[in-house]
């Protein structure tokens, strides 16, 4: 796998936008000419106390109430203000692969190797990434299309470990009778996503997903980001498992520089067949974040 | 101020969404038809350690990095992976108000209620909110306009405690021969968002924002949401501090139900005089919190 | 339970002790003189991620590390420095009551009565309790009393849902020929700290411990606090389950003043049939924390 | 420095105490024969919010209410509680080194080397230390001397940047009439600490305290651990700044093995000129930990 690692770059050295580099001004125009109807899609998960998380590098989502109004009027109060005045607030610990996220390029290596020829001596530093942090990645407006696979095997989702090969991906595509093409966004709608709150035990003990030639396929057809509507978009336990471990988180950020999207809500896209619209998502800008939580919707 | 407390909620008993029902998929057709070349402009900070809060309320922000690529690939090849794969991930503690955000409706109280006829005690629980938090928020999608008011003093911000007033903002959007309409985000431009991180003492020491009336006239109209380049929207002190505080607060958020984004970046939008554009701020669905970060953009 | 509310502070207005008043340097002395051999026993369990906690009021420890020495000296060589000097820091977040700990007495209430005739209007702020917190208990030293009646009915632990009760505690002080005095320390070793982080589904599934009668009879005796080797002391479900939650709780804390110790390891002393001890427990300081962990040993 | 790395570990290969090998139980013993009266004087700070830190490496230390008995007894009442019974609990995020607190062996590197041939890419995790965290660390009873230097320019405290030296130690062993042996902790007193949570920016500024000199001095004796009342223990700046830094932290951590404790409250003992006593801190068993908050204590 590591044989293209010298070359990958083609955005050149020091590059931190990866395939993001196939977003444009012209792009975006083409990806709002799609919404013909302004209705938005919303395609993202509510994230609360118990989401489900895969440790131990994941770790907990927690939320509290911080300031209360309760109290903080009466703080306001003795400060002199007569006007009744409360606030609150919370006080939130996670990390950014919590509910429906993205991931930053510099999430995962290949050996000491990030996207782009960055190594993580020097790009990872104690109070987060020092390259390829998602602060790095530009707004992404652009042509989604969603493959709607979970019906491939006669159920309603597909099952743990049930592999996405590229044949599938060709098929879907055909029935969308779409062509992927440079700037996309594909999302892969398996039919997991419905146990994510409802049953996150079944959730996190694997997943459908597609194999690392289904990811390569896409990739090389230019595609901007994947994403489905599962915890770690590829298939769980991978077809090497466990002597490969990760391989499409590997080939998408490492070295296609293709982010990766999870989690998502896409059950109301697939029901209502819906293939291409203009996708929007805006990752919050933490500086040096793996990944952060985003709202990604769909504008018909 | 509270006289207008039992009939503010014209959108029903129990609504959650306040001024943001005016948003539709007309508005949000119409809004995308205002971009024209589809330049994207970005109007959010990067978050980092050391970003400016308000203590007490508000809690600092603290990122780190969690599982590294150095190490959580020893994990995996102990585990039998051959791939040699790394993983960076990181832990953030933070409240939702840090760097650019937007507020949730129920941020703030005027005494016992919140927005719409919510009370602190049935809808402020120890893990978030129950009623009101941003998981309600819908995508915004809609016309945005920019004031820019930084130079009404005569220096390129005005100054902390500087009252922008309703005359103020009549004549910004004469001066940009705008006319406020319905479903509106309105974009106050003071100059102030220059320290933020480059001089975050002088940041915090107060600021320049509307007062009460002009918050009042641009709620009257209709507007969904009202920012601002600083870091509470209204003038710091207010004219009335100490006998009242964060009277702007109570009167969009708690009355009209209009949301507010802070530590907005406007200096691009000011440079280049861009009035109008295509405003798209996608709030993450995290459950309860009183607001979260954000990464708001004009489309042109 | 409730209608010695307003007696029972016998250690007048605004007491932050309870029964920790019964601590003297007599009775350090005393304590201090039960240690004859200068052997020490580890009273505590290690605390790591993964370690039970009760959801949702309780809430998971997480730590990771922060400053790592890899990273730091490569900033301080970049400040000047050639001597090669890295740090290793962390990040913690948790609850205080995680692992071995102790519990402030402000961390229940009988309705909106805490300990001493203070009330949670005034008592609970924001960032901790304003009275009743961990920093108001004193350095503990003194005597200790293991009870041990894990074997009460025939096996290595009690089970979950059996009460101790007043008789099962008279006999096990007759086993040990020791009569309870003033400013005790009693530690009842039920056998079910045994699943602390061998199995935390069972140890958090229910608990053998003492019922309300018993407690009532330790505090009558001036105990200074109570202790087990499991998570919350008092039997769970409780004999009166649902109606009656945590009474133990109720009673030790708010009325009686007695502090309360949980997650012991009381297996050394127990095998060893060691009956009475110096016991010493030194709470951390942390303000308005509602208990801390610790590390509590004793001393034969 | 970096000279006697290969053979400092006198006591054994993998051997994660240190020092505190020297610690026994005829050494408890003796210690305990120590006090006399049974006073117990408290040598801790309380830790609250905004509590002195050294950024970036240490990082702010937050508390805030988490279940709170208002809303708690409401979530148990609906479960069918009759006993209205509330429960307080916090979140707390920080890093260790806040407030009074023991640094672990494995807290400082030379170079890749920490304490004991360990090696930081084998003995640093990414959840803590694998070797030489705080768990490690056993209890400490043992006599303390208390060395005042406050005085040594005529003041009530030395400046930042004051270096303590090995005469200056020996003196004041020599005005306490005390000869220091095996086992002892040895708590400097320099008067920083009067600026703890009173003037926290003059705290950070710097400090005064012992040299590399005085700190090998007192590690040549077999001291068990050193203390301060100022933040870091070491003179701020060190005296060879920025060419050296932390030069006591390395010697004393990774080449004696010798524990530090910071941010001491020592004006009592100072006041009324205790010079020996007996000594117990009782460290936290945090899993990983490269220190931990403490609360030592002096019994007379």
């Amino acid at each position: 796998m590591t044989s293209c690692l010298h070359d990958h770059s083609k955005w050149g050295k020091g590059d931190q936008l990866g395939a993001a580099n196939l977003l444009s001004a012209e792009n975006t125009l083409a990806a709002l000419a799609l919404a013909k109807t302004g209705r938005v899609i919303d395609l993202s998960h509510i994230i609360e106390n118990g989401a489900p998380y895969m440790a131990p590098n994941q770790t907990p989502y927690v939320i509290h109430s911080g300031a209360t109004a309760r109290n903080s009027k009466k703080v306001r109060a003795a400060m002199g203000a007569t006007n009744d005045v409360g606030a609150n607030l919370e006080r939130v610990g996670m990390t950014m692969h919590v509910g429906t996220h993205i991931d930053a390029l510099g999430h995962f290596s290949i050996g000491e190797h990030l996207y782009g020829g960055h190594n993580i001596d020097d790009s990872v530093g104690d109070f987060g990434l020092i390259d390829l942090g998602i602060e790095n990645m530009p707004p992404i407006i652009t042509r989604g299309v969603c493959l709607d696979v979970s019906g491939l095997d006669g159920g309603h989702h597909l099952k743990p470990g049930r592999a996405i090969t590229t044949d599938d991906i060709k098929r879907a595509f055909e029935a969308q009778n779409v062509t992927p093409q440079s700037g996309d966004v594909i999302l892969i709608n398996t039919g997991w996503g419905r146990y994510f709150m409802t049953d996150n035990t079944t959730y996190l003990e694997g997943e459908p997903g597609p194999d690392e030639g289904a990811a390569r396929f896409l990739t090389e057809m230019g595609v901007v980001a994947i994403g489905a509507d599962n915890m770690a978009l590829e298939v769980l336990p991978g077809i090497n498992h466990p002597d490969v471990m990760m391989p499409v988180h590997q080939h998408c950020l490492v070295e296609a520089g293709v982010h990766i999207i999870e989690n998502l809500v896409l059950a109301e896209l697939a029901r209502e067949k819906i293939g291409v619209f203009c996708f929007v998502l805006l990752a919050t800008k933490y500086k040096g974040a793996t990944g952060c939580p985003v709202r990604p919707i769909a504008i018909l």
